[in-house]
């Protein structure tokens, strides 16, 4: 009925007038606020009626001591992880600096004073949390994004790598080589001869082709937290140069174990930004930051988009 | 070393106190604004430094005439789309309500008048854009989420149903069946009866056990753009009586063909809310507003979480 559609489109002023018959408003302003009140746009109606739907932790990054995090609620992994870095945290050069290094026992828990306590994050909805049984009776480590090595000196900030938020599922071949040895290039290298490193980890699903010619996504999927299994890593790397400079470098990775025998080298897994970013969905500096690729110069040999 | 740690950890004063020797500044307001200029917490280092990486639309709901879309850049198919129906809206009984049907040919390119016009949305970033194109060549349809036989007498908001963020690949025997009698269901039970009726529609990747009895994802990928298939869609639909009670009914169903001559029962479809929240990453009503659940008075058969 076209006048029905008219009054509800009035709704706002409608109620007002209501109101006003009932001696209940007196001045335009009050008037106003009650317009404003009524939203008009279907996205305020529905938000206001029912609110939208949110991933836990609403798209906010989780914060902890000395990094943050995005959560992928969904598949109970992290969407990336940020790190700031930068020598004085990492390494000690003069004798009378009185930090003592953290071990990993002394993130242990009561039960088991040998391994390291993984905490869950409690800022997680319980629907979309991970926890160490889904890493059970699997081929996978937990693998952590935000080293803890990168705060050796930080009991707090070295113990909160171990929060379930910040794990990972990754082979073990791949935790101790590849991805190991970028770590260590990062903190022996990027950290020791530069003013700071800006360090951004997290996972990637590629797709591959099937039997059938067909492309598919295939990943195997953890425990009743139903973790998924990245099929591959990136490291997106900003340095900052003594003299105020911005370099990137940008690495991915496969989930994998390499060959027996084969020599790793880091320059192969170079990979230009936007190709991390058409497979991640991300931007990775949406203010349009300006870096010169170290890529080119660090690479003996660079991936075609 | 650790005097070292010391002076970056008061960097903000240190500066101020440096620029204050220069002569530069006067007051103590100003040293305040100064402090609040250099962050401490290391995510406001990073985010001042480099900034987040942002999926494309930065987490927020794209806005459309009348319905709003949550979009997954890395899926390039949305994560939700949000309607309000109102009788007004989709019917008339008024002999004198001149409003005029809209035909799907006026949405048509000028190319092709028969076929309506599917348009990019430029506000995703062409890394995450899905295209008509991805679809060529494939075994499914281009499926509306937001219906545009919702907005029967709007042009505007009929047409903005063939924007490609509103676009999720389905099964032609899915979106002709159990999924378009859903929608009708909506449309000719529920809005009809009811003050309103929000609708929130979406995908769902489910996993199963393969061959060696692992738990896997797996689901096809279109095209060059990558369009990831959902095994499984949703609706969760929050329904608003006219004496103004909430109730929910929340349906999962795959993206599959039913069995020949298998007859379809809606009812088979209705899905515990907690079931469709652990599978999509997502909560569905975060300021845990309260509905009256509809699943159980009206189906015969509920799943079991």
């Amino acid at each position: 009925m076209f006048p029905r559609v008219v009054c509800s489109a009035v709704g706002g002023l409608s109620s007002v007038a209501a109101l006003k018959s009932h001696g209940g408003l007196n001045s335009l302003s009050v008037k106003a606020d009650e317009c404003a009140k009524e939203p008009k746009y279907v996205g305020d109606v529905i938000k206001k009626k029912v609110g939208f739907p949110q991933p836990t932790a609403c798209c906010k990054p989780l914060r902890f001591k000395d990094f943050i995090i995005s959560y992928d609620s969904r598949n109970r992994i992290p969407n990336w992880v940020y790190e700031h870095l930068q020598y004085d945290k990492l390494f000690k050069d003069d004798p009378c600096d009185r930090r003592v290094k953290v071990e990993r026992n002394q993130c242990a828990s009561n039960e088991d004073k040998d391994r390291p306590k993984f905490t869950p994050d409690c800022r997680i909805h319980g629907y979309h949390r991970a926890d160490a049984r889904d890493y059970c009776d699997s081929d996978y480590e937990m693998g952590l994004l935000a080293q803890p090595e990168n705060y050796p000196f930080d009991c707090e900030a070295f113990c909160e790598c171990f929060t379930m938020t910040n794990i990972v599922p990754e082979l073990p071949g791949f935790n101790c080589g590849p991805w190991f040895d970028l770590e260590c290039y990062i903190r022996e290298k990027l950290v020791r001869e530069n003013k700071s490193v800006y360090v951004c980890s997290g996972p990637l699903f590629l797709p591959v082709t099937g039997d059938d010619d067909k492309t598919i996504k295939c990943y195997d999927v953890l425990g009743d937290g139903e973790v998924s299994v990245p099929t591959h890593f990136f490291k997106v790397i900003v340095i900052e140069t003594h003299d105020g400079q911005l370099e990137l470098e940008s690495y991915m990775m496969p989930n994998a174990t390499p060959e027996e025998g084969a020599e790793v080298k880091l320059e192969d897994f170079l990979t230009p930004l936007c190709q991390i970013e058409h497979h991640s969905g991300l931007i990775f500096f949406p203010e349009k930051k300006c870096f010169s690729s170290n890529n080119r110069r660090r690479g003996a040999r660079l991936h075609a988009l």
